[in-house]
């Protein structure tokens, strides 16, 4: 399950609140397209500015409209016990695994990080992937913190963050990462940009900003590197080139709700306040390249 | 209201629940030391970790505790409709002011954040205080952001973080940022360790983290510093020299629980998982330093 490609949609609001018809449609894309797992209630989901209440609903609506496709679904929050009220939530709704970052407002240490996971690891009864994602939580995982929390029963993945772009570098890191971890934990790799350089490298899976809402496209990169099949999996990235600036300027959140918003796949200001969505002179850059690389799935 | 010693208490947990008869004894002792102001629900006293209710109740309790003591109440949260709501809340509840900082998960535009206090603004009936927290929040203030925030009718104040050790360079700081904010506005110098030196630079108050727990000794800087007497505040700051050290390398949240816990002020184990107490090692500095310095209030 923790292999291949995990597409992370957006979770559309409209005024405020949870749009489920248009996330329900976001989820049929992704059967469609049959991406290898969908995580719910990732970064690119909002997972941090939903309430419980909404949460649960959106992994309800996740997994009713999933069909035989494992959801995953995102339960990281600033308080163990919040985590933990999560994960019950989540399992509940059917989630077939757990995606936990170590959010921080006070940082953590790696003791504190250690003993979060330990924690809800107790009491979870499905498979955790553990969430690295120094860019939202501001927590710095060593490679002895992946092998301390790998040593926890539920644990089956690391989504990591972005790999080198140099293939040699690449590999060695992921080698690395590797003989930290309990064997039988996938490596699964973020930062789109990065993702088919990941997956040559040896990531398993590719946990996918981008695949949340054109799968096609992600799943042209992960099925041709995975294959075996590295220059087309290259190929096909570099031709992205022009998206994967939009993400490095902008952010790859709130360009992917600019592109949605332009294929109309969701309404205008999907996102969350106070995030904004980008304005329109941003909008028609992301229209552009939209168009120039015809990325309508 | 927004000048003089804010006093910032813990929120104590007890087996992951609000401790109120604890939170109440912990109002008291600032309102016997007759501390200029209170401010409930800052980061010393865990806002985030906390819920809305949880965050009514500590709210109510702090008013319900402060006698004539005005009672300001941290609303951060990351989405501007929870803010809203916790604005709300805390007003209901009798706050005389209303603190807020930038939460962030997804980083935030100087736009972004302007706007979010432009939608609280529009929405509140008390003063605001700009809470910027770059430690915790991420977001970096500039002085041109300042000086947007505070032309919204309701910010009073902004709580800026320590100042330079240089009384030169501190005084041209204070200087920089009155330049640019609204007249009327009071700046409020955090980061304990500076306080003094932020007072004697021109800052009308400080919002003090160790002055939640022990507010004699805070006033006895505050009071030194806006009552002329720089030399007395400058050598209880020096004097306290090993607090600011403990503070420097376990943070302030963390060791100033410690030192309520040594002083039998708030039971074990007070703060919100995953944030864990010092450990035993740790705490031995923290009651070593409390006896040294005779830290009893």
């Amino acid at each position: 399950m923790f292999t291949g490609l995990s597409a992370f949609p957006l979770t559309p609001l409209h005024h405020d609140a949870f749009d489920e018809s248009t996330y329900a449609r976001l989820i049929s894309r992704l059967v469609e397209a049959k991406v290898d797992s969908i995580t719910a209630l990732g970064s690119t989901g909002s997972y941090m500015y939903l309430d419980r209440a909404e949460r649960g609903r959106v992994a309800r609506s996740a997994v009713q409209h999933a069909e035989n496709i494992p959801v995953l679904v995102g339960i990281g929050a600033l308080r163990t016990s919040a985590v933990q009220a999560l994960a019950h939530d989540a399992q509940e709704a059917g989630a077939s695994g757990l995606l936990l970052a170590p959010v921080t407002y006070q940082g953590l240490s790696d003791d504190e990080v250690f003993t979060l996971f330990q924690d809800v690891d107790a009491q979870v009864s499905v498979p955790l992937v553990v969430y690295d994602n120094p860019g939202t939580t501001h927590v710095r995982f060593s490679e002895e913190l992946y092998a301390r929390i790998t040593t926890l029963e539920h644990v089956a993945s690391i989504k990591i963050p972005g790999v080198p772009t140099d293939p040699k570098e690449a590999s060695a890191r992921v080698r690395s990462i590797r003989e930290h971890i309990r064997t039988g934990v996938t490596v699964g790799v973020s930062g789109d940009a990065t993702a088919a350089n990941g997956l040559i490298a040896g990531c398993d899976a590719w946990y996918s900003v981008i695949g949340g809402t054109l799968p096609q496209l992600a799943l042209r990169i992960s099925r041709a590197a995975l294959g075996g099949d590295s220059a087309s999996a290259l190929s096909e990235s570099a031709r992205l080139e022009p998206l994967w600036s939009l993400f490095a300027a902008h952010g790859s959140y709130r360009v992917t709700a600019a592109i949605a918003e332009y294929l109309s796949l969701v309404a205008a200001d999907c996102l969350p306040r106070p995030v904004l969505s980008l304005n329109a002179e941003q909008r028609a850059l992301v229209a552009k390249v939209v168009d120039q690389l015809q990325l309508t799935d």
